[in-house]
């Protein structure tokens, strides 16, 4: 059994975990940088040390430092959170190497998930739809032009070693083809010195849907239902919901079948998450899988009563995982608004500085995960996102009228955040109607503008 | 159905009712003395009303104040909350004469249970035990002895007209009865001015546990299982758990159907609690019912997942209840902490004053139910409790964890409070084994005194 666990993360993740492993009996160590000297996972931890300057290179991505604080402490396993090196296999090979305990899946499954066109074969081979598109570089026009019309329009074409947007095209007809292709070329050389391009299905404002999975070492794995997380702003979710309410169950069937099917498939031996692209013909495909505790869990534990990190640990520590598919029951709808220190009116751009009054609500159904205190200055160096407030009820209306409730006694004093915006979201028809598509973050941005001439 | 309604009650309880209330789009109007002026409740509800001065018989309890204020903002019902006036008839009858709903049971139910004679004939009726005694006033020692043979030692000989423990004597023999008889004769005499008493089996050190129920205007009647609620100081609850963790299956069916049938038996057509006092020897015996919804209702609706409050309101508007028995499943265990705002090295005296800081825990499977703030000055003229922390888990001893890191997190600066309390407790082994009755607090301080010379 593990006995004390350093965890590499901060904010609400660190607090999180922290609190189960307390609850379980375990030691905690945090550790922090010096600009988080004062966070609330410094003080509710056991232990805490200090690994580096604010810069996070200089200190949560520092892994030597890590280490040393990991040996010092004593700590006999490591819980990397999310983000910062929860999905880095040389980390958790290292965390492995010097004889402790890595909470998260074998680092051999880490790798090859985390490369998208090994994860892409694994998934072919476990027989999971994925988009549908070039195994190989398009050389040529005419041969990308080939595939298109096998595949279908609209298609995309993507940089091989691109990211963020650039060297992408998407390619509506035959006739648009070959100048997008060109193009893409040409941007994929300037930007990456590499004309490297390859061809794949544009799936258009898909629904992104994940399941939550819980796999152990003995071949065990089980699911915790879906999540819908299509309302996202640049990738970036801002509400989540479980279960996904506008899903048929026959389509919700089969994602799950194909989730669990793919983690057998690969040795999955911890928690993780399987993305799929919904399309409006209900055809599904494989995203992207991530080996690691996500923002988002706390919904998948509302709606199933499970710890999610708790079964986490136990399973890194070697035990059986002790829960049974056939106990797991979808007990009512769960949905979670990610409060972020941000200023709408500046494009959303981070709004870091003190916490003058904090008032969170509270009751029946509410569940706040956030490490703020009144007081507490929110550093500039890290994300954004500062409180999760997470509603419970047996319906999705009455989830959402709960977090309308909520939002409204919600004080967060001192710096701007998305508070508003929630509230404006969660009155939106479409959203209302739960029909919406990663798409409708921007048509609604744009409503909100035509109907106030500005963005609030 | 109902639009508008007055919360006359302040403090947490008035909050959780607004913060319900609102979910089902239904309008608040809060009521206030002046020393509540800041007080959250006010700030929370749709509209404020102030009903007089600090004194509760100048405001909360000033029924002429109320109703005007329920007239003057245009409410369609009133919810009492609990103390107060939510068991006054006379109340129950003005606002129902004035056209409003009353958001509890008829006034003729409420009047009847007030009474304890009624109340128990009632329930001999309805074929529900009472404690075995006297049916009239007990005139001489010998008759006394008779019926005290009958019944067997120990009893209790009471005042008709007591209370407080004043005019009360406890009798283990036959041999002690006659001397105990006089001078409970002459106390009551002296205290009451009235010599009349009456004798009753004594139960000691019994479980006091309750069953959660709601009845609606059309006869039917559901229970939301058992609270244990035998950790008191001075009859004042202080850690309530459900389900009780140590009741026999078979006398916890016998008690809720009992409870379920006193309930049709009387009529009775809202929320409300039938308290049972539980011997050593598996015997149970009615010892009130609590006509209103109580303090320790949310663990309750943890285990259940129903919200007393919203259906509450909703038979007060005449709607048949929504649930239906064989619905209704006991997910978990729940415990609540009430935190008060009190001196434990001062017998408990109460605390009041300005909250400098408020840290409140948070997280998967926590509850608050509260009213305070950081800044917020506690009034010293009413109750002292100012915090409900509440733990919900699949099991007792992980409530019980839970619960020791809630109160490891929770900050309450500037008062004093009972948290250290609570956190002791939850470390005792009789509360951990859940094996503890009504006398344990008593005994629980004794050691505590004797480990450490003074009380903590």
């Amino acid at each position: 059994m593990i006995k004390k666990v350093l965890i590499v993360n901060r904010g609400e993740i660190a607090v999180r975990i922290i609190r189960t492993c307390k609850e379980m009996g375990i030691k905690t160590v945090a550790v922090y940088s010096t600009a988080d000297k004062d966070s609330l996972h410094v003080q509710i931890a056991d232990e805490a040390v200090c690994i580096g300057p604010a810069k996070v290179n200089d200190s949560y991505l520092n892994m030597s430092n890590i280490i040393e604080a990991a040996c010092s402490s004593g700590a006999d396993a490591v819980h990397p959170g999310f983000g910062f090196l929860s999905e880095n296999p040389k980390f958790a090979r290292l965390v492995i190497g010097c004889g402790l305990i890595f909470i998260g899946p074998n680092p051999d499954v880490i790798e090859k998930l985390g490369n998208k066109s090994e994860a892409r074969k694994m998934m072919i081979e476990a027989g999971v739809p994925v988009v549908p598109g070039s195994k190989e570089i398009i050389k040529t026009a005419d041969e990308g032009i080939k595939l298109a019309k096998e595949i279908s329009y609209p298609v995309i074409i993507k940089a091989s070693n691109g990211g963020g947007g650039r060297g992408m095209r998407i390619v509506r007809s035959e006739e648009e083809f070959e100048d997008n292709f060109n193009n893409a070329v040409s941007e994929a050389k300037a930007c990456f010195g590499d004309s490297d391009v390859y061809l794949e299905k544009y799936i258009e404002n898909p629904k992104h849907i994940e399941i939550q999975l819980l796999g152990d070492k003995h071949g065990n794995v089980i699911h915790l239902f879906e999540r819908d997380c299509s309302f996202q702003r640049r990738n970036q979710k801002l509400i989540e919901e479980a279960p996904c309410h506008v899903l048929d169950d026959n389509i919700r069937k089969s994602m799950i079948t194909d989730a669990v099917k793919a983690c057998r498939h690969v040795g999955y031996d911890s928690v993780g998450t399987i993305e799929f692209l919904l399309d409006k013909s209900g055809k599904y495909y494989f995203m992207e899988m991530n080996t690691r505790i996500q923002v988002e869990h706390p919904i998948s534990e509302m709606i199933s009563g499970v710890d999610i990190v708790k079964h986490q640990i136990k399973v890194a520590g070697g035990q059986k995982l002790s829960l049974k598919q056939e106990d797991i029951k979808c007990n009512g709808y769960a949905m979670e608004c990610r409060i972020n220190a941000e200023d709408m009116e500046r494009d959303f751009a981070p709004s870091p500085g003190k916490i003058k009054f904090l008032h969170l609500p509270g009751g029946r159904g509410i569940r706040i995960d956030s490490a703020v205190y009144t007081g507490y200055e929110i550093p500039p160096y890290y994300d954004s996102m500062i409180l999760k407030l997470i509603t419970f009820a047996p319906t999705r209306l009455e989830c959402i009228k709960k977090m309308r409730v909520a939002l409204e006694e919600l004080i967060i004093d001192g710096v701007k955040t998305n508070i508003e915006f929630h509230y404006l979201t969660l009155h939106n028809k479409t959203f209302i109607e739960g029909n919406y598509d990663t798409g409708f973050f921007d048509r609604f941005i744009k409503e909100l503008e035509e109907q106030s001439g500005e963005l609030i």
